[in-house]
């Protein structure tokens, strides 16, 4: 199954406000719609909403060209759309970056521009696929152990992507490979991405998991119930420093403490060179109303109001090793951003 | 305000269950009602079920005093409905103790048993203010600022004993005396005790506070955002390592990281000393439903499984102090459980 694609001319993607309790495709022909499905997260995760960018420009570009009956049509007014569309969540750097990338080829229409936007689908899925495996291998090679029992927060997962995931998708490696013991998901609070989300995925694929309320992750990894830690990124600083969803960090000691391996999994994409660390990393805080209350219901008190932000940082001296699709960087032996090379992909 | 109380021959005390929502005093006179109150969990916390459990025997024994017209009645009764009071929350270790301290005046008659519910009850009053002060003079001394800002989780204040609380006891403290910048309660999933009993305590009492997801408490410490951590206690093992509610232990190792105070506030009769230590502790895992759901909203899909401990053990070296009514505990400057002499009680 894939999060998000281009079906008989047009996009289809999970509706993943409707899970875990039911799973429905979208079919999407008309910009308004795919702005509304963004804005609602119906598609969210910085890789799909890359991709949902890129095939939004396809949609537009088609569009046009049909309209015009004759050569590329206009393509002002498609840029004029684009930008809507880059508008729909202005925080999300993955959207805009493909949105643009997707217009470098608007100019010799719109079938090279759906090449393009299949261009950046297909890489996901590849990168995905190398990171699985490069992922797998190293726990395997850390811990010395197969098979591996894993804790991870929020959704990683292919509902982030297109097909595999990040840090999930390692964990669907290790499990396709017949190396995974178990999983722990965090619920992840406030939006509990980790208990709709990744649970569904893990039940979907048949692993082997049991879900973890975010406090008790620390606690049962002092206990000794996982081998590994991974998390994805939303960025990464040049020295390693890791942008994720609040409550990383706080994995990050707990694993320092227990001596388990806490591994960094994201695309190169995600490494921000222009940011040198994560003193520099702005902390979005996303109000009250997440903290106080659930599900529309209400559990603080009336006029209660709280901190919430939205990721945390983990430096770079708690996280052992960071997992791209082109190589792997073991911060806590040394190595660095700059000095480590980029490989081949592989899968 | 007092969470229970002896009011005009009945029990009185506030249905934890309504609360942040709406303010309710019960009148108790009827033993199966307090049973009922206390398996629902509307009195709740350690020291509350002492006072519940010395108060319902004085109910009984005024019952079968008035029933035999002369003389205290029938005494074999009166222990046989004990029983069925001790056993309301079998694992509750204070209301066994609180039900049978009642009992050893069963003897002089109904008017000696209440007089003993009441002397708990005054204890439980006296002892959270001494507590309070204390850990207010600790605080201010270790930190070396005034006013500070403190954080905290689950409920430790006046909902769990009879009046002013334990480790929120020492907060309600600080604020009384113009101490207190601010106070951050985690919301403590997956019962929300902080979300629904801190906030509403704090509020009532006029204090400046904002509600805290679990998971954001280490990450906030990290950044500088309180000055200390207090949290209660459950047991405290001769060692010093403490049992409390899930979360304790991730606040513990990042107000480490952070170089923060980290303060157990809890009353002598906590302190177990014949648990060596944490590791001779038994943690209960309460079952999945409360952490796949949410206020009765099933957030996991069906069919997930949870690992939910009701609580975790903080080890010694990770304490800075341990405050009781009668004394500070410098776990942190080598100072042990059997080594520190007890003092007065203050206030």
């Amino acid at each position: 199954m894939r999060t998000i694609d281009w079906v008989d001319g047009a996009i289809e993607l999970v509706d993943q406000t409707l899970l875990p309790h039911r799973l429905e495709m979208r079919r999407v022909t008309q910009l308004p719609d795919l702005i509304n499905d963004i804005q609602r997260l119906a598609v969210r995760g910085a890789p799909a909403l890359g991709v949902a960018g890129a095939l939004g420009v396809a949609l537009i570009a088609a569009d046009a060209q049909r309209a015009a009956g004759d050569g590329v049509g206009d393509l002002d007014e498609v840029r004029r759309q684009a930008t809507l569309l880059r508008e729909a969540r202005p925080t999300a750097v993955n959207l805009s970056w493909g949105v643009d990338r997707a217009l470098t080829a608007l100019n010799e229409g719109a079938d090279a521009v759906l090449a393009e936007a299949l261009t950046i689908r297909d890489e996901d899925i590849a990168a995905c696929v190398s990171m699985g495996l490069i992922g797998a291998e190293l726990t395997k090679e850390l811990t010395g152990k197969d098979p591996v029992r894993v804790m991870t927060i929020c959704n990683t997962g292919g509902l982030a992507t297109v097909e595999r995931g990040t840090a999930l998708g390692v964990i669907q490696t290790l499990f396709e490979q017949g190396s995974l013991e178990e999983a722990f998901p965090l619920e992840t609070r406030p939006l509990l991405q980790g208990a709709r989300l990744t649970a569904w995925e893990l039940q979907r694929m048949g692993a082997p998991f049991r879900l973890v309320a975010d406090s008790a992750g620390p606690f049962l990894l002092s206990r000794g119930i996982a081998d590994a830690v991974f998390i994805g990124a939303d960025r990464i600083a040049a020295n390693g420093d890791s942008a994720n969803k609040i409550g990383s960090f706080s994995l990050a000691l707990a694993a320092r403490h227990a001596g388990v391996p806490f591994i960094v999994v994201a695309p190169e994409s995600t490494i921000d060179m222009s940011t040198a660390g994560g003193a520099d990393i702005e902390i979005e805080d996303r109000g009250s109303a997440e903290v106080t209350g659930f599900g529309g219901t209400r559990t603080a008190p009336e006029g209660t109001e709280a901190v919430n932000p939205a990721f945390d940082v983990t430096p770079h001296e708690l996280i052992t090793a960071i997992v791209t699709e082109r190589r792997v960087i073991l911060l806590q032996a040394g190595q660095t951003l700059r000095d480590t090379p980029l490989g081949e992909l592989r899968g």
